[in-house]
């Protein structure tokens, strides 16, 4: 927050949310007539029946439809370029992401250069991206079919360059998409694990903004209601996929944190957990923030004070007397959830990884650093990691 | 709120918030190059040297502008026929409204009209309103320079036809201002009687919202925190206008108000207070709501029990018991404002115009009079007014 309460709050996408609302994309007003449908690899979107659904109501809403199902876990630049390439082969003038982070990011980042050109990486500020100007972007239809991102009301995307080993977060206005649909209906069939996995992910989202620099009185509305939510029912969903009213809070509470990622944004957690999943794919985002979580937010404990325990009377509806009654909460929540014990040496990192990962760290994740509540120095940052393995 | 937990949120404007942001207008990129700048006739802007400054800052930003100096309170049709031949004779491609809720409504009626062609009550749906869709409307600039209306960030004006005593809300999402600039600086010279009026308004949209028909999750989130912010601040400004922190915690509370309004919307409480301002346009519309404040939300006590003891609880920080405490602490809050004293009485109104004003309100606010909890029927409608005298 600059100074005494000056701040800004645009988020421009129009978001339709509710148990089978996905059936308004056939009415309410598409941004075009040929939609690039990005989805990903894996085929989970045409075996749970989404991809004809969604192919179905975007004819009866007057487009045709491609489909471009290359997208990994972790996407790369190269499949953008794909997608991009196909995009305009096709002659599509908007782009639909369907599924989780990777696929709607991967529709953005299509987004950008379909309609700029050039290669992805010119429009990556920071690292050895090319820092160049976004002018427009085609229009984005976001569907997330996982509660954890939020960037289907956010501005940002996050994709890997694969030569050069960056995870690069990206964002622009121009990739606010047009219209978000989030029908937790979509979300029922996540697994237990991936479900603890990205509910954190949001939970992060909420609670870095939370302490973040850049916080306002607007992100703070969202992200204190985002994590008193997520606190409540995100246990709920875990233990129960089908708890339809657990799913619908998590999901409410996921794009809330979107809200808080576009009116303040992450912080060093989120740059820390980045370094790691470029160094190994295979780690999922939320367990690699899971993993470092404790010993983050225990380095800034004396730092925010009043802010940790603010959350933590959000989570545990309880009066707080010391700081640490956020980390307590979070340990509690952690284990209802049945991720408490989440290490990174589960996923190979040992000390000879620290040096490494602290310089992508630094390198790649300079702009989440500098929105630490408190800037945090390399060694510092080789402590959070090391307390983590 | 539609069925279990779906709901719509899209509020596209840019808010700029904070003391002393109004000097953003020259570099935050402007939406055309010749702007018709619309202000009160009265001349408060001139005085305060607002208009020179906004034009000043027009002008560094790239764009020239005319002034439309003629906007009376309770703004009428004619007027805004008025400021559309100016607009089109101008060829202005863009529209400012400084000042309260009367210029930035008629700037919005000029968006429409000078956008759209024909009559403005063409486009006002109710009433003898033509009901004619709004396809388009000149990008809008918003400036207030009150802590009231929340018509910053929301798709509403209000206009009143003057040959038919309608005063009568139009409302499109083509009326979202492009940009608010939410300055409390602007707002320090506003008396103390004005300041209590105005804060009760948004006060107002933001609990009628909170009890409404159409409250979603969104929406109560906004609600209650400017509830909580109006009861403790609101008072403060009111005592002493140059306290600048209490000036910029009710501003805030007004553009969350302001997103309520656009989120949820209002109810019967406005419809009774639009007929009244409608037959008596020196009653200030603040000074209406609060006059029949007590009897409206006493009408619905039982309707909507855990909501008012919700928002008593926000008020007052203390656990409620009954939702007779919500009436308790606005008793409170209206007290300590200076304006609990207040009777439609005061303004002349007397038992005889009881049927024409209930009605009025049927007739021009059938859309607030259905958000209401509950349906109220004009003997009701009749005896809140009556127990307003």
């Amino acid at each position: 927050m600059r100074g005494q309460m000056k701040f800004g709050l645009y988020i421009p996408t129009r978001l339709l949310f509710g148990a089978g609302e996905l059936n308004q994309l056939a009415t309410a007003g598409l941004p075009g007539k040929k939609a690039l449908l990005v989805v990903s690899a894996g085929g989970s979107m045409a075996r749970l029946g989404y991809l004809d659904r969604v192919r179905a109501l975007l004819a009866q809403g007057g487009a045709d439809s491609v489909v471009f199902d290359r997208v990994q876990p972790n996407p790369i630049r190269a499949t953008v370029m794909e997608g991009t390439e196909v995009c305009r082969a096709e002659g599509c003038d908007f782009v639909v992401g369907l599924g989780g982070g990777s696929s709607i990011d991967t529709a953005k980042a299509i987004a950008i250069t379909a309609a700029m050109g050039g290669d992805f990486w010119d429009y990556v500020h920071g690292g050895t991206g090319g820092g160049k100007r976004v002018e427009r972007a085609l229009p984005i239809v976001a569907i997330p079919t996982t509660a954890g991102t939020g960037t289907e009301v956010d501005l940002w995307g996050v994709i890997t360059n694969e030569q050069t080993r960056e995870k690069m977060g990206f964002g622009c206005p121009q990739i606010f998409p047009t219209m978000a649909i989030v029908d937790p209906d979509l979300m029922m069939s996540v697994p237990p694990r991936l479900t603890a996995y990205q509910g954190f992910d949001a939970f992060f989202h909420a609670a870095e903004g939370y302490i973040s620099h850049s916080h306002s009185p607007a992100s703070d509305l969202y992200a204190l209601e985002a994590i008193r939510l997520l606190y409540k029912y995100l246990p709920v969903a875990v233990a129960d996929g089908n708890n339809r009213w657990a799913r619908i809070k998590v999901a409410w509470a996921s794009t809330l944190a979107g809200m808080v990622e576009s009116t303040a944004g992450c912080t060093g957690e989120h740059a820390l957990e980045h370094a790691l999943s470029a160094f190994k794919p295979e780690l999922p985002h939320g367990a690699g923030l899971i993993a470092i979580s404790g010993a983050y937010f225990k380095t800034l404990k004396n730092d925010v004070m009043k802010r940790l325990m603010k959350m933590s009377e959000k989570m545990t509806q309880q009066k707080a007397a010391r700081p640490s009654d956020f980390l307590d909460a979070l340990e509690v929540m952690k284990r209802e959830c049945g991720v408490a014990d989440l290490k990174l040496s589960q996923w190979g990192f040992t000390a000879a990884h620290l040096d490494d990962l602290v310089e992508n760290a630094v390198t790649t994740g300079a702009s989440m650093l500098d929105n630490d509540p408190r800037f945090l120095n390399r060694e510092e940052l080789r402590e959070i990691y090391a307390a983590s393995l």
